[in-house]
């Protein structure tokens, strides 16, 4: 049980983990701060915050958790703002989708106490962003993968573990080097993929027409195609050597379907789909490595 | 009101097809041939036909409507297999991804009765294929495109738009071509980097441990290449120059995101999700043109 969460960043992970605290009883009063004002109070209105902080800093004073739910990019700055209030003590936590950034950052920002910061990337989201988008059960039943670094405390992965075990999530430790080759290949390439489909049809003199027949598949395909821009371009750039490996990758892989399809080479072409249907439907979500 | 449905395949889409008739009250009886002896006897099991037929024309034998739910390839020794059932008061239409070749198969396999047949693409699917997962409500709130030509009767595309109707579909009208262009662009090429996608991953030293971590945006991106390997195969290659050209077309816009990356762009990475991110918020399925 903490006494207060210090939520910097009051969106969709941000007010979700303060929703999915409070559902589990594990705090007893979240002090939320958000760069945009009229976001901060739209989370207290709402009840994802009990009280509103007018910076970074003060939304940490006397937080025993506390959780930087902002974009990667605005990581360092963040930790930078808050160092003065972190004591040994607090358990700082993240959500960003890339890690080996993000323990730069905390190692530039939090300097001596980045021991207290135990990096943490929740295997969940939503395309709608934003705090009107919080869900106290959008993390439940979900992967969340921790990269301690040799510089974080034991005791605080050991928590953070037990924090979000308890909102029903599986917790995974892998290095931050690990985290960001594995999502470069099964979430930010298909982010972009998606993206680049979207504009891809977009921008064709018939896209508008041709999107109107879209169906079921094109729904799921591009679903994350949604997603705040802000928060991907970061994550993008962030990753963007292990991401533009996975890129030249994948063109490698298109070329083949390319290759059957001017040869009409049936033979071919059935191996290739043989391979990712069999692929595909093999896999499971939140199977444990 | 039908007597009697003629259905050739009794897979997914026939076999949901047949259900949704019955359940609509739209026909009597349903004759259904599948080419494996144990689906059509599956089939009736289920209750999805009524009585098993040794052969595509017999299955066509006595029928007022017939369905055609082969893969494409196989349309036209559909087609030259039950001709000679044919009358001009039958109608005939098929479920086929692609347009163009089945419409061709049909003059080829149909001759002088063609004019019976109207070519119609339901945009509905799953990624389960085979009777087993027929569904009598897969077509219902779905568009469903019919493609006739100058050959085909009025009176049949017109009976065709109601009985999909019936079935709680929107019926769209367009040529074969317009049709295959389009699909290219919203359905082949995205089944086509969902199943490059699992071949990039699947493919990696490290690809199942990735795999092992990915989580919703991965599932939901990568569920149709779980699809079905002979009838996308076909599907394919039926509509290969337009897909080619749609693939094309996507490399040239994956190219500007990876320039952004390489040049650690941020304004025009922001405008490339921004776009690609609004247009996906502002799409909705099933809009009519």
């Amino acid at each position: 049980m903490f006494e207060q969460l210090g939520l910097i960043g009051c969106g969709l992970m941000g007010g979700s983990f303060a929703l999915a605290l409070k559902k589990a009883g594990l705090v007893k009063r979240v002090v939320g701060y958000s760069r945009s004002p009229s976001t901060t109070e739209r989370a207290r209105l709402m009840g994802v915050i009990d009280v509103e902080a007018p910076s970074a800093l003060l939304a940490v004073s006397g937080a025993d958790i506390v959780l930087v739910a902002v974009p990667v990019a605005a990581s360092e700055a963040t930790f930078k703002a808050i160092k003065h209030m972190v004591t040994p003590k607090m358990l700082i936590m993240d959500v960003g989708s890339t890690k080996s950034d993000v323990v730069q950052a905390a190692a530039r920002g939090l300097r001596e106490q980045v021991g207290s910061f135990v990096p943490a990337h929740p295997i969940a989201g939503k395309e709608l962003a934003g705090v009107d988008n919080a869900d106290a059960d959008l993390y439940n039943g979900k992967q969340v993968i921790l990269t301690p670094t040799e510089k974080t405390l034991p005791s605080h992965t050991q928590r953070a573990a037990e924090v979000w075990s308890a909102l029903g999530c599986k917790v995974v430790n892998m290095t931050p080097e690990s985290h960001d080759a594995a999502f470069a290949a099964v979430s930010h390439l298909p982010h972009m993929l998606a993206f680049t489909l979207m504009n891809s049809v977009a921008g064709q003199l018939r896209g508008q027409e041709f999107m109107k027949l879209a169906g079921p598949g094109f729904r799921d395909f591009t679903r994350i195609a949604a997603s705040d821009p802000l928060v991907w371009r970061d994550i993008l750039l962030a990753n963007r050597a292990e991401l533009l490996a996975q890129s030249q990758n994948f063109r490698d892989q298109l070329a083949l379907f390319e290759a059957a399809m001017q040869a009409a080479d049936p033979q071919m072409l059935d191996a290739l789909i043989t391979q990712a249907s069999a692929t595909r439907s093999n896999w499971r979500m939140n199977q444990l490595p």
